[in-house]
């Protein structure tokens, strides 16, 4: 696997463009912090690794113009870049956390220069990049043993490689899996409104010269009656400090599918998509997304436009729905709470 | 209500091409057979109350063509009639009730003439029709009882007029508890691949005033464990003689929804939709349909074209998750197998 989802390219940010595949592979190459934004808004870019990578390079972007040496006006505008960016999208919390691990590097700095802090932000940012390139294979290794020789693994979304800088989540696993040798097949979920599992999850799993099956989201659980699916693989978008997990719209209706069927349902995510500070699900800000996503896909209407709609892009998966969650420290198994906040005191 | 789905009309059946909806209304008149089957493969006309009365329509239009007298050659056209129109689609057992319904009426009217058995199945095909029209209604007045004040109800697919008739079976129960003033709200899951949720019910609940939600099928879960979800209410293709029901894809997903959040979940199909000589849910045929309906959404192609599809058009509810089926001889409480067996060997 190498797909170069988001990198720092000549001083710009390279992404793939998401929304066109599997019909075109096509990099936009954003300028400035603006044309990045509306890369995130637009699902351009997507995934929480990826986001917080995104939104870490948006700062740098966003700073490129600033050519002040006042320290007062360079640590406004570091604020105004901190909102702007976390005004694209509310629920996946690597974004947010992105931001303020920027933050805190230039509060700890308080003393350097303008020049100087521009730099350590970069260098920062850059850190960002490269730990999910690290922490994902981590995952990857770590959650390897959670595949059965000849098992049937259900996803949903995409949290591969165009999830993250280049490896994935519930993908990772899956790649270092095959690599170990591994045989399974996958059943993908298209996942409605956007198709990401249709779209990106396929074409990613079909590249990589996994057996895939691509079903529409409500087959799920005929094939788990029919004793096809050992395990379930999803990403996540935030994890609050119970073990709650947001993730992609329709993730909540498989953990429920797999525990009625006595199925395995396991997250994979990196601690940068933890918030400690949330303590429950309830308190996730969860992202309503245009009626017209809904009504139809792309270009083609499928309902009565005056019909009313309900889009939420995420969903809430009670911790204990939740089988084990595959972070870069290791398998964690319930109880969660406990566990969590053991590895973010220590982190501290 | 008012919409006339399938019609006997100047020796030709007249259909609502449902394939078109929600953006044209357009009637085709089938004037063979042929035609008709081509309809029904299509889903032109769907809906296992609707396909009942296509089929024996279909018999009545295959045999305006057979023109001789001989008794022997009239047994054997009807036979390969049956079986063609049967060939159409296997899962909704209305097709084959009605098929063999017109089949007895000639057993027990050997000695009448070639033309006066023409007669009696064009009679009983009409009967089937107005017989149809009536249970709908009756279906409707039992099962308001269902359907709290301001509640929100949840169905999928169309269990509407566009699968009966003229004024459906789930939907049925909406348009009556809607007449009798009852205030509640309906979630419609859109019921991919094919959309008959937001195509057809959004389109019929909106021309009947009911305040209409649509959301992919993946969103159920979610509204659920808000609490906004309060019933579900779906229609069958086939009920086995334990209660399993065969309905369209989606149908099992949300009856195990509706169980993990003690949400009731309720069926509405006339007992012309039962198949008491199928013991269980698992020796119910199921139609597995054309990949291209999964990879794409209408003429949009969503997925690589390799890549693998499973595509039932429905699953099976297993009795136990089922809390009532309402049918024109009163709401069927668990336990099913009782009770069904008890209609069907009275009404013998």
């Amino acid at each position: 696997m190498s797909i170069q989802t988001i990198k720092w390219v000549n001083g710009r940010v390279r992404i793939i463009d998401q929304t066109k595949l599997p019909n075109e592979f096509k990099y936009i190459h954003c300028r400035n912090v603006e044309t990045l934004w509306e890369a995130i808004k637009r699902l351009r870019v997507r995934g929480a690794p990826a986001l917080g990578v995104a939104a870490a390079f948006g700062v740098v972007l966003g700073l490129k113009k600033f050519n002040s040496s006042d320290k007062t006006k360079f640590l406004k505008e570091l604020r105004r870049l901190c909102d702007y960016i976390g005004s694209s999208r509310p629920t996946a919390v690597n974004l947010f956390n992105a931001l303020n691990q920027l933050k805190e590097i230039v509060s700890a700095n308080k003393q350097k220069s303008v020049t100087q802090l521009k730099a350590l932000i970069q260098k920062e940012a850059l850190a960002i990049y490269e730990l999910d390139r690290r922490v994902c294979r981590q995952m990857g290794d770590y959650g390897t043993a959670l595949i059965k020789p000849k098992s049937n693994v259900m996803t949903v979304c995409n949290a591969g490689a165009l999830a993250t800088v280049d490896y994935g989540t519930a993908l990772g696993v899956m790649y270092s899996a095959k690599k170990k040798g591994k045989q399974f097949q996958v059943y993908v979920c298209e996942t409605r409104p956007l198709l990401q599992g249709a779209r990106l999850t396929a074409w990613e799993l079909l590249r990589a010269k996994i057996p895939t099956t691509l079903i529409c989201d409500n087959m799920a659980a005929t094939l788990m009656k029919q004793g096809k699916v050992d395990a379930v693989f999803t990403g996540a978008d935030r994890i609050a400090a119970n073990g709650d997990t947001a993730n992609k719209i329709g993730t909540y209706n498989l953990a429920v599918l797999a525990k009625h069927h006595r199925v395995p349902f396991y997250i994979v995510a990196p601690l940068s998509t933890f918030d400690p500070k949330t303590a429950t699900g309830k308190q996730i800000p969860i992202e309503q997304r245009h009626p017209s996503e809904v009504r139809g896909f792309g270009p083609v209407r499928t309902s009565p436009s005056a019909v009313n709609v309900y889009n939420p892009a995420f969903d809430v998966t009670d911790n204990r729905l939740i089988t084990a969650i595959v972070t870069e420290a290791g398998i964690i198994r319930p109880p969660f709470g406990k566990k969590i906040k053991r590895i973010f005191v220590n982190s501290e």
